[in-house]
């Protein structure tokens, strides 16, 4: 299948660039490394050392026998997409191309428009290319749990049936976002929704939950092959952020409470998912939504999981809430369906494999603890949802909440 | 009350800069007058030969004896809106400044992705110099009926309490907008209604029917204080066009079968409901979404009315249908709520008052006769969803669909 991934540099694009190329694929990408300098601006780097692309393209070609073909550009220059677009020919396009940090989004205004500008730009073009050069391909889009926010009824996968006042309909599920960032997603679904409908396009639209994890068994032992690994306040998800911590020795700051639900997935799994969906492509005009993760957790739960595993390799690993920064609910029912991609046949790692991954991660991580320390000051958020800057300080213990 | 109107140049903005000024509010407005270059670009122009803003605002301090503080310049620049609201301290925040038009923001790319900017970057300036500046003050922002397209259910006022799986949960209701346009007013939407969420700002999102007419009783007799009429295929709205089409003999257009059904009401209407949500503000963090519009009408039904109240002024009105440009379900249900503004004290005109608005659009129209003829080619669209670009056929007849 020829796929062509928009941020193929970044965590999940330079992954999803190695797995599909180890699996026989065409895979062609481009990338503007934009993601390379929001992290540097917040102070912060990769974890693991990655590579610049054209060694990232050698070390790729050298153990797949493969070439990629990577151009760099912006997605809000609808020329160059459309150039990507035309010499490429893709069946697929995987959209992972987006500023993809809510605190970044939340800084201030000149932030949340860039966050506008460049997540919605960028899409429109995409999908304007697409109409233009291939209206058969399939866009697979990376969305996010998030754009759900936490509404206190079940979570369907995108659509779901209702009755009102007597009259029964299948209506898009309501998106109740927690950022800007966030925001710009959900406008993205809706643009993508309109167009399949307007233009008889064909795309997934991937809910996907909170991804962890350093690697993919196709990297191998190969150093440049490896992905980027974020740790700071921005950039880095919770667990991952969590695993940066342990093997520093900074406690793991869970905000607030900590009872918020999210759902998870390994990057692995992650890798899985997405192949399947690019293999599986809904019809001509349909948009379908994917919620994609393994299982929920609440923040404590999972701080306390990265706590028992390092433990086992000898980290001394403590826990301390920080005052939360965000504008959530702390305590929330949480039920979001998760049977689209089981139905295509994904075998999630379970719980075994939550704990496994954390152990891999910290494995990995413990090699490169002298570039998380050399940024430790990345580990406590300084960005509010009020908008104003100041590094949050610890919880104010209330019963049950949290443990040093 | 002090009331900032940005778009302050606009169909609307004019007529409730002339008709707040009238009640006796202090009004304050900015405008980058882009609507007149859009309309131009199209080939078009005002059917009333509007003024310059200077010579408008000298006629204002004529009439009633006040000053419209009137500064230029671009919503996309947040120092502009900030310094705008700084020296004003506005109570109310009228937000009026974004591109109209369905059938521009669908011509290509560039106009898709331009509306979208200028929609979103506009209302996100002015949602954070609200909140930097004068939390308090109440934003009322200009939506439309469209963003909720025609779902095969009752349309609530923004928010519908129902049952799922056996839980309850009061939820937005899902917007399926038809238009690159119409999606950024969604996304306006979710931005609002994020940062009352997220700020504790207040805000009304009107969801605005089609307004129609060429004058409102407060601006009497004097030319300078008429509002623009547009009849063009990007910006003229269906009874303003079939108006238009009425006084220089072209038949009336509708789309397809012409059953669309949509929410109206006369221009005079629009103000007074603007304005009794002006001077009814929501509480502090509450996002409150009104519909507003008089009574639902096919267009084929309004078309009629035309030829009708024509017939009347010795006018020879025919209608002929033409190929719908539009991607849009032309049978439909359609029964949505418009019950807020009705509470507060709303008196719609009713249908008689719409004959009588007819009557009196195509009373003044034909005094501009000349100024429509000179730019009839823009009456027959050439704008289409699919992304080309050609003039409209008249459409097939089917029984009982058209006449001529």
């Amino acid at each position: 299948m020829r796929v062509f991934i928009a941020g193929v540099d970044g965590y999940l694009g330079w992954s999803l660039a190695v797995y599909l190329t180890a699996k026989g694929h065409e895979v062609s990408g481009c990338d503007m490394h934009f993601r390379r300098e929001w992290v540097a601006e917040m102070g912060s780097q990769s974890a693991t050392p990655i590579r610049e692309m054209v060694e990232r393209l050698a070390a790729l070609r050298q153990k797949f026998g493969r070439n990629l073909q990577f151009r760099k550009g912006d997605l809000r220059d609808y020329n160059f997409v459309l150039n990507c677009v035309k010499e490429f020919q893709p069946q697929a396009v995987v959209h992972l191309g987006e500023m993809p940090s809510a605190p970044y989004s939340m800084i201030d205004v000149k932030n949340c428009t860039y966050t506008h500008v460049n997540n919605l730009v960028g899409t429109l073009n995409l999908l304007y290319a697409i109409h233009e050069v291939c209206p058969e391909a399939h866009l697979v889009k990376l969305g996010t749990m998030g754009e759900y926010g936490t509404p206190d009824i079940d979570i369907p996968e995108g659509f779901f049936d209702i009755e009102y006042r007597g009259r029964k309909a299948r209506l898009p599920f309501p998106r109740q976002a927690g950022s800007w960032y966030h925001q710009t997603k959900v406008h993205g679904s809706n643009n993508i929704m309109f167009a399949c409908r307007t233009w008889g396009l064909r795309a997934t639209d991937i809910m996907q939950g909170v991804v962890f994890g350093t690697r993919i068994d196709e990297s191998g032992d190969d150093e440049r092959l490896l992905t980027r690994f974020d740790f700071d306040h921005c950039f880095g998800t919770a667990i991952n952020r969590f695993c940066a911590q342990a093997v520093v020795g900074h406690p793991l700051t869970p905000y607030g409470g900590g009872h918020q639900k999210r759902g998870f997935l390994p990057l692995r799994d992650s890798m899985e998912c997405l192949t399947l969906t690019i293999l599986n492509p809904p019809n001509t005009g349909e948009y379908r939504v994917f919620n994609q993760f393994q299982e929920v957790y609440d923040i404590s739960e999972l701080a306390t999981k990265v706590q028992t595993v390092g433990g086992c390799l000898g980290l001394d690993v403590a826990i301390r809430n920080l005052e939360n920064p965000r504008k959530e609910m702390e305590e929330h029912y949480y039920n979001p369906d998760h049977k689209h991609l089981l139905d295509l046949g994904y075998k999630p790692t379970g719980t075994v494999g939550v704990d496994d991954e954390i152990h891999l991660t910290l494995r990995d991580l413990i090699k490169y603890r002298g570039r998380i320390e050399a940024r430790s000051d990345v580990l406590i958020p300084n960005i509010r949802w009020d908008g104003t800057r100041k590094k949050m300080d610890w919880a104010k213990p209330a019963a049950g909440d949290w443990c040093i």
